[in-house]
């Protein structure tokens, strides 16, 4: 289904996928070649690229968080970033607490250890069920770690309320439970009352990830965590056993183009964009959904999480909207933990791979398979 | 100590580094603007690009190895092609079967699989005991995979003879046990009688690994697997859980540069200089540690592998010649995988990574040194 999605006559709300013609691509063309001119070793093997590091920290400032370059780790994105510390806080057999609909990314990077899998619900309008988290830590059980989409959950949107992210970190600082902060989208936020990440509580138990795939360009291949200092060297003999280092290029020429200024602008260009798109998206939901679903406006991220009132199936909505209207989404029990049943009448539509106006198309499109399906 | 020897007043003999002078910078930069400038996806997710698999198997086709696109799977390097095939051949608990002096990067891959090693030796002259192989097999032990650097080896220096190419090969099939093929260094070949890899005798339990690390340059973190076409989907889905995709970026801008033609002009340059540096290498430590030392001229890759006649411990060795004289190499033991003694009076020398006079120099200071510990 996946494939069909990719099909060019497609058009899709699938993939969290940025708007490729945002990409800055003249100006990271300049900064490529301006790495490749100052230095040859643009191109060998070697150590992190400490003045990345530096604007990470900057970085990092923006979202509220105080860290220092010895914190930074950088990586292949933010995939492997969480691989990575997977790697260092699971045992086979481990258990984790994640939320029962989630990231199935991360749901394959702990596969290969065959947790026991927790799971606590999500509110759509506050985030993960942190007084359940606090009762299954209370019980006596310790996971290995617990995995957070802080802001602009994949696939809800939410962003977690305050009072939450202040608990869920200091219950775990109780129980001594690691916490990784997935914040793939936490820069791209469409709202004033922007809330700072777990990190920005905890500099012991939160174990960050970023990444510039989504601020800057996914090809890029370029992510970081922010991890107490003594994690770093252990994390620096897991990267080298995965791929021996992070692209010197890529880092160098993030580097340049970071050095001349341009990302501020860009990123606050992307938020415009996006945003737009959002409203558009929402205003097009409420012209034609009106009644027959319920969503939230999400104020960060990539995603609106729209539920069917009705119990339709739609994995079997999805094949028919692809069918009849040649328009792809994600059904909701995609990302469902364990129970397969859950979210089967929910949809996860992305809102910044398409224009506005492909928007508005494809929602009516929806709209009009819902309604046939419904008449049926 | 290897922090130590990346110090820049050492001079290295330590890491597997390309000659950085010799990246084609200026070029490759083209080959980025170009890439950038035909379409905006260059920085988006993708799939493998297709027309850089075409690329390879023309590559291949030098390396006297037919195979089709839909064999090659493209990687962030050769150690995450490695990850990937680990992944798939291996199960917690299972064994594997390797050389006992064999690149630690893949001891480091295997490790959280605890399995158990099986080891045979390393002939200098022809490679791997594949005697010892067969004998293991014949007994009725199954391990889950047999590692191979069959040209080029790291860290010897051998290029396995072509009867025991055609034996391991037939023995693997026998007994239905895979082969990772690790062929890193195979392009970088320095005499007429070119052997041709493992995976042109077999393309069912050969695995084969190749790297645009060091025919072009390490930064670009681009490799592949020629693997049976079942096997493409398997490796997908680790893939994707890994680190989603390889940088659609280096995968247009590799194949850019390869479109332009350039590649075998460079192979030719890289090979001539390294072959250079390799005859000056030997030619110093015939003048230098004659008497002291027995060492073979490798046909392929970018190591040379001393052994000291006496019983003197590297390690030691090594300390003292990175404090008297600044220079640094990789004591044998270090890539021994049981055995903490075996090697111990060996040394990895790389040749790729330093200019002919800093060759002769370096290795009249280590001849200094051991000097000097000879007469204490």
């Amino acid at each position: 289904m996946l494939i069909l999605t990719a099909q060019p006559n497609i058009l899709s709300f699938a993939l969290g996928l940025p708007a490729h013609e945002m990409f800055p691509s003249g100006k990271f063309a300049q900064a490529c070649s301006e790495a490749l001119a100052i230095d040859p070793r643009a191109l060998q093997y070697g150590p992190p690229f400490q003045p990345l590091k530096r604007h990470v920290v900057k970085l990092m400032a923006l979202r509220g968080v105080q860290c220092s370059e010895e914190q930074v780790f950088l990586t292949a994105g933010a995939q492997q970033a969480m691989n990575l510390l997977a790697r260092l806080l699971l045992d086979p057999g481990g258990s984790i607490l994640i939320e029962e609909l989630t990231y199935n990314g991360f749901q394959q990077i702990v596969e290969p250890y065959h947790p026991r899998i927790l799971t606590v619900s999500t509110c759509p309008e506050t985030g993960m069920d942190v007084a359940a988290v606090e009762a299954i830590l209370a019980s006596g059980i310790r996971p290995a770690l617990i995995y957070s989409v802080t802001d602009g959950h994949n696939p809800m949107g939410t962003s977690m309320s305050l009072e939450k992210r202040r608990r869920l970190v200091m219950v775990a600082r109780e129980y001594h439970v690691p916490i990784i902060e997935d914040d793939a989208y936490g820069f791209l936020h469409y709202e004033d009352n922007l809330l700072p990440p777990l990190r920005a509580f905890d500099d012991e138990v939160v174990f960050y990830v970023g990444s510039f795939s989504k601020i800057l360009a996914p090809a890029l291949r370029v992510g970081w965590i922010i991890a107490p200092e003594p994690l770093i060297v252990k994390l620096s003999i897991v990267k080298e056993a995965s791929d021996i280092d992070t692209s010197t290029f890529s880092q160098r020429a993030i580097s340049a183009y970071l050095d001349a200024g341009h990302l501020p602008d860009h990123i606050d260009g992307l938020r415009a964009e996006y945003r737009f798109r959002r409203d558009a998206m929402d205003s097009s939901l409420r012209e034609c959904f009106a009644g027959n679903a319920r969503w939230i406006k999400p104020k960060s991220g990539l995603f609106m999480w729209v539920e069917l009132t009705e119990p339709i199936n739609t994995t079997e909505f999805m094949r028919l909207s692809v069918q009849q209207e040649q328009v792809a989404f994600i059904p909701g029990n995609a990302f469902s933990v364990q129970d397969v049943m859950l979210a089967s009448n929910c949809m996860r539509l992305n809102f910044s791979n398409n224009p506005v106006n492909r928007i508005k198309d494809g929602i009516e499109r929806l709209a009009r398979v819902l309604d046939g399906a419904r008449r049926v």
